[in-house]
């Protein structure tokens, strides 16, 4: 029986960030993670951090790395009725950006700097279960073949949607899967365009994206029932090409494909985020369909929020705790808006009509081109102000 | 048989404006109305102008009574979620306002100024039909029991939705009914608010609007399929005040009903709008959703549109009229989309649950608190410039 302040159930982006967080406060916390090191430091997912979570890291000292070998967007290009605009995330914003930056080498980044710390991360903890989350929480788990209990004040959920913490919560669950899920496609090819492409074509959606000099990853819309035996190399290529207007300002070079994975679209969102002890953070609280890239970002402000919550509860003001959850909805709810708008602004929907392809064309059309509906929107993309500390003024 | 210049068909505000400003062109124009001058007078139609409506009308010395018996509406309310906020329209578009006038009192102005003139209008023609339409239209109709000729070079066709001019044209016809309808209230009770409550209920839409300080104007969704017979006196006051939140800052008095109407809301859009020399306009050519009150105002934008085109050909310039339907597609597509877009976010939807209703909250709570959404917003609403003459630069 071992005991600390907080038990973090989860090593992605939200229990890690947490996790440093807590330390800048004093606070200390235990890691727990049910997959190894290896593992969590080779999961493909998102790669477009907000410049609010980039200044974070900075300030944490976490971004050395990431400073080094990241690319900064200052804008993004929308494809529409057989034409590329561009969007001037930057000018419309006061100078933000979005940085393209693999989510395992974020964990990679937390994970090393943790340990460098001294810090403890528990790897390979399996049959996690809760108990005594209204006043004493007691994480029992397998490990290494063994039973072993971690005594605590606080457990946070991290450990995403398919994770056991969620099960806890009594609340409200909001589901809506979407009516359509992405391939996503890893090759060794090199980017077609210094910044991302989002294709609304009649076909369906594609994003151009990329992860390096020489990886680009991309995705394309299918049906939530695809079947991926269907989407050989050719026909991704030639989907690819069509839909992001492959010869008209972007040659999309062929290459060997390393990964071809596929993602359901859901929005998720559990309410409130907290019963007792337990606090959710991350895909463990919520889900936002992956367009726009939202989800590590919101991890990482749930992280936020919820740290300083705790450190607040650790110097004697425990009503921060309390305002956690609705704290974090607001921006959850805000998020889940802009996720689902922009998808349904960028795919093609089942069941719609020629009135509403025109409606989708003509409201692409005014967001490069209305200075205030472009504005909204940029703001959104490069991420809005990250919570912050209760004893902080400025 | 006789001559004219241009044959309007249809003594509507689209009509009428197209009439006033050729005649500023000194262009010759004949207007045709199927009904009765009193019966013009008294339909029951929108009540809100844009800001370029009222100052076209202005410019065009057609606002004497207007400007003394209309009521300018610096902002609007929206009340959602159990709360009413306020917009300010003015404050959010550098002073701009709309204006509170019935259609009918607008066409009332128009009349009378073109009889003033001592212009044709003429009342109760019937079975209209076109020919020649691709270089010598003929206007074929019958008055006072008389068939009769008009020959003209060009037809405008601004008999609306239920008219005959439409069904000359061969292009496209994009149409979508929105599921859900507005029952129309019109009641002799002083108006409850200074400005209009757009009411996002969980029950469904209501709108508070006015035409006099003890006229009121009032909406709530119902089905498409409604029966009116089901809405007597005291369950419309009932789903009026429980909507729009009486006691809560509005208080609703109940009063004798002169008037229940149901509309339909449908978006239709003709593509394009010119067939050789019949021109459309108005809602012969395109049927917005009513939420927002665009119609009235895209059937001017319409008029003033052909009026210049119609000014350049007349003074040797024919390829505007070319123009013309490319022109106000434009204008059409965007206020349809705005108008789709207002009603969805208003109106229940059937099918929605409860993510939907949740994302429609967060949508209409960033409106009122967001600065650049709201500016977006209240552009469109307060209404965009006209379009201007061929020759003017200023």
């Amino acid at each position: 029986m071992t005991r600390t302040q907080v038990a973090i159930v989860g090593a992605g982006p939200a229990g890690l960030t947490l996790a440093h967080l807590l330390r800048r406060q004093g606070v200390e916390a235990v890691v727990l993670e049910r997959r190894t090191r290896a593992h969590v430091e080779s999961r493909l997912r998102a790669g477009v951090l907000e410049q609010p979570t980039v200044d974070l890291l900075r300030e944490l000292g976490l971004a050395a790395r990431l400073d080094a070998e990241a690319m900064t967007h200052r804008g993004v290009r929308l494809r529409f009725a057989g034409a590329t605009h561009r969007l001037d995330l930057s000018g419309l914003t006061g100078g933000r950006a979005i940085t393209i930056y693999g989510q395992h080498e974020l964990v990679k980044d937390l994970i090393a700097a943790r340990l460098a710390d001294g810090d403890p991360i528990l790897f390979e903890v399996d049959e996690v279960e809760l108990s005594g989350l209204d006043a004493d929480p007691v994480v029992r788990y397998l490990r290494h073949g063994r039973r072993r209990e971690l005594r605590c004040s606080i457990v946070a959920g991290a450990d995403g949607f398919r994770g056991v913490t969620r099960g806890y919560l009594p609340g409200t669950v909001f589901e809506q899967l979407q009516p359509f899920a992405w391939l996503g496609i890893l090759a060794r090819t090199a980017p077609s365009s210094d910044e991302l492409v989002y294709a609304a074509h009649e076909d369906g959606f594609a994003l151009h994206s990329m992860r390096g000099p020489a990886l680009t990853r991309q995705y394309v819309q299918v049906p939530p029932d695809v079947d991926v035996a269907a989407w050989p190399a050719e026909r991704i290529w030639q989907t690819l090409r069509r839909r992001l207007g492959h010869g008209d300002g972007l040659d999309l070079p062929v290459g060997p494909i390393l990964d071809v994975t596929v993602a359901a679209m859901r929005a998720v969102v559990t309410e409130p985020m907290r019963h007792g002890r337990l606090f959710l953070l991350g895909d463990a609280a919520h889900i936002v369909p992956a367009t726009g890239a939202k989800g590590l970002n919101l991890a990482v402000a749930d992280a936020a929020a919820l740290s300083y919550a705790i450190g607040a509860w650790a110097g004697g003001a425990p009503a921060e705790l309390d305002r956690y959850s609705s704290r974090c909805l607001d921006r959850v709810w805000r998020t889940q808006r802009f996720s689902v708008w922009l998808s349904q602004l960028t795919h093609r929907l089942p069941g719609e009509d020629a009135v509403d392809r025109r409606l989708r064309e003509t409201a692409l059309s005014e967001l490069v081109s209305c200075p205030h509906t472009g504005a909204a929107f940029a703001e959104r993309y490069v991420g809005q102000p990250l919570p912050t500390p209760w004893w902080w003024n400025g």
